[in-house]
C-alpha cells in the first residue's frame, strides 16, 4: 500500500512545527494568514488531503467504502453492485455509492469526498480519460483502490474484469460455426478499453475464418436498450445486409431484438443476435438470448475481497486479473437461411 | 426543522461542562472514564449523535446529502435517482447512496452513518416496518429527511410519491372499457403502503363496475421481471381463467408477457396486460406495454427540490404529496375474444 502522506513530511519541507501545519488545514486563525496560504499551497501540490476523520479518530477505521461507477441504470453494475455489497458486508463495511457518468471531474469529487471522510478504500469503474493521476491521488492518501470493469494504463491497482476480446470471440465464432458469413457488430465504442477489446475480439475471429471484416457493418455507439432498439432501422439498411449481430451487451442485444421484431422479422429465423453479459433478462428475453457470461458476480466477490484485504494490509494480487467468459447458447441464433 | 440537540443540553443534565461532555464523546482520557461511560450513556438514550464533521468545521456544510432505497437494481428507482441527482448537481451537493433491502436495520446503520459524516440531509425510500422514531432520528440531529415512494405514520415529513390506487383504478378502468370482465391482480404485497394502495385501486374499480372481486384471481408477491416471467404459468392456471392481468409494475407485467408468450399465446389477443410505471423499456417492449406513468422523475425532482429548501431552513410543504398518475395505453391491451 502507498505510503501515506504525513503532517510531518509538509512539516519538514516548510520547516515549521506539525502543529502548526495541522492548525493551517484546519484554517485556525492561531496561525497567521501567510503560513496558512503556504501550508495549504504547499499541501495541495504533493497531493495531501486533509482527513477531518482521521483527524480526531486517530485509531480507528471509518469502515466506509466508496464505489463510483458510471452509471447504476445499467443492470450490468446493479449486478456486480450486489455481489460488492454482499462482499462488504460480511467485513461489515457500510458502502456508499456514486455515478460519475464518465466525468473525470465528478469522479475525482466523489474521490475527494471520500477521502474527506476518511473512507477505508474505494471501487472504481474509472471514467472514460481517468488519469492515472486520479487513483494515485487516492492511493497515495492510504486510500487503497480496486478498478473493475475497466483498467487505467500507469497504475498497478488490482483490476478485475472479463476477458472482453475472448468473449466476444467466443460469440463470433459460434455465429461462424452455424453458418453465418455476413456478420455485424452493434454498440460500444472505441474510447473505452472494453469498447475496443470487444470488437477486437469479433475482428479476429472474422479474421481467422478468413471473412471480410467491414467497417459499415459496425453500428458503434449503442450502449442502452433503446439505443440498441433504434438501431435495428441502421442494421436493416446495412449494406449486402448481414445475417447476424454480435452485440455490445445484452441491453443492445435486447432493444435490437425488439426493434427488428416490431419490423415483422423472426429472431433466429431471420437473424441472428448475440448479447453480452448474461444479465439475469437475457434468459427472459423472448426468444431467449444467445450470450456471453461476463463473470460479473465474480468481478465484483473479487473485488470487493482484494480491498478488505488491502485495507487490512493483507497481501494482495495487483494489476490486471481476467476473467473468463463462457458462452451460453439459447434461442436468438441459428443457421442462417439459405443465401437469397 | 426539529431544533438539534446540543452539548449543553447534555452538560446541563448531568451537571457537568459542555467541555467535558464534548471530550467525553470524544473518549478523551483527559476525562475519568465512568464520567465518559455516563456521558456516552445519556446521550445514547435522547438520541444523540456525535458529529465529527460538524465538530471540526462548525461553520459550514459538509456538501453531502445521503440517498437510500430498498434496491437501485430496480429502474424504477433508478429514474428517480437520475432526477434526484440532476437536481442535488446543480446546487452543488454530493450524493451518497445506499440500499437497504428492506432492512430497517440496514437502513438505521445508514442513517447513523450519514450522521456521522455531518451529511446535510438524507433522502429515503423507507424500509418497510420503519418507525417514525428513525426518521425522527435524522430530524432531531439537525439532519433533514424526505420520503419517497412510500410514507410512514406519525411523521410530518415531506413524501413525494404517486397516487397509487388512483393508478391502478385506471388501468383497471381501462381494461373494463374494453369488455373484460375476469381481470386478475397480479404481483406486490399489503406489507407496503404502495402495495396496499394498489390494489384497492383495483379492487375499487371493480366494485365500481359491478364486477366480482375474487381473492383466488389475486397472485401477490412478484415484483421483479423474473418473478413476473414465472408467475405465467400461475396465472395460466387460475381458476375461470382470466382474459386480463392488471400487474403491480412493468417489470412484473413485462416477465408475464415473456412468459405467455413462450407458452403460445398473443398479448393482446389473447390476453391484455398493464403494467405500472411507464419505464423507459415499457415502450420497446413487444408489443409496447400498455402502463400508468408514475411521476418517478417527478418524484426526485420535487424530493431533491424540498430537500435542498429545507436545508436552507427554507419553508416547504410537510407530509404526503400524491402525483397524478396517467395512463400510457399501447399495445398490450386490446378487446377480449369473445367468451369461450
Amino acid at each position: 500500500m502507498a505510503q501515506k502522506i504525513k503532517l510531518s513530511t509538509i512539516a519538514e519541507a516548510l520547516g515549521v512545527s506539525t502543529a502548526t501545519v495541522s492548525l493551517a488545514l484546519r484554517d485556525s486563525p492561531l496561525v497567521a494568514e501567510t503560513t496558512r496560504e503556504r501550508v495549504k499551497a504547499y499541501a495541495r501540490e504533493i497531493g495531501y488531503i486533509y482527513n477531518r476523520r482521521a483527524a480526531s479518530l486517530r485509531t480507528s477505521r471509518s469502515g466506509i467504502v466508496g464505489v463510483v461507477v458510471h452509471d447504476i441504470m445499467n443492470p450490468f453494475f446493479a449486478e456486480i453492485l450486489k455481489s460488492i455489497e454482499s462482499e462488504l458486508d460480511r467485513s461489515k463495511q457500510t458502502f456508499i455509492l456514486s455515478n460519475h457518468y464518465d466525468s473525470v471531474e465528478k469522479q475525482r469529487d466523489f474521490i475527494e469526498t471520500l477521502l474527506q471522510l476518511g473512507a477505508d478504500g474505494v471501487i472504481m469503474s474509472p471514467a472514460i480519460g481517468t488519469p492515472a493521476e486520479d487513483i494515485k491521488l487516492a492511493e497515495r492518501n492510504a486510500m487503497p483502490a480496486v478498478l473493475i470493469a475497466r483498467s487505467v494504463d500507469g497504475v498497478s491497482t488490482p483490476s478485475f474484469r472479463g476477458d472482453d476480446s475472448f468473449g466476444t470471440g467466443l460469440a463470433t465464432d459460434h455465429l461462424i460455426e452455424l453458418g453465418h458469413k455476413r456478420i455485424a457488430h452493434i454498440g460500444g465504442t472505441d474510447q473505452t478499453s472494453t469498447g475496443r477489446d470487444r470488437y477486437a475480439g469479433y475482428r479476429q475471429a472474422m479474421d481467422r475464418a478468413g471473412l471480410k471484416v467491414r467497417e459499415d457493418w459496425r453500428i458503434s455507439g449503442p450502449r442502452t436498450k433503446l439505443a440498441g432498439f433504434e438501431a435495428a432501422e441502421a442494421f436493416l439498411n446495412l449494406p449486402d445486409r448481414p445475417t447476424a449481430a454480435v452485440c455490445w451487451n445484452d441491453l443492445v442485444a435486447i432493444g435490437l431484438m425488439n426493434g427488428l421484431i416490431r419490423s415483422g422479422y423472426s429472431i433466429g429465423e431471420d437473424f441472428s443476435v448475440t448479447g453480452y453479459d448474461d444479465l439475469q433478462e437475457a434468459a427472459i428475453a423472448t426468444p431467449a438470448l444467445t450470450t456471453v457470461w461476463n463473470g460479473q458476480r465474480e468481478v465484483g466477490r473479487m473485488a470487493a475481497k482484494t480491498l478488505v484485504a488491502r485495507i487490512n494490509e493483507h497481501p494482495t494480487v495487483t494489476g490486471l486479473q481476467l476473467i473468463s467468459p463462457e458462452l451460453h447458447v439459447r434461442k436468438s441464433t441459428a443457421a442462417p437461411k439459405p443465401d437469397r
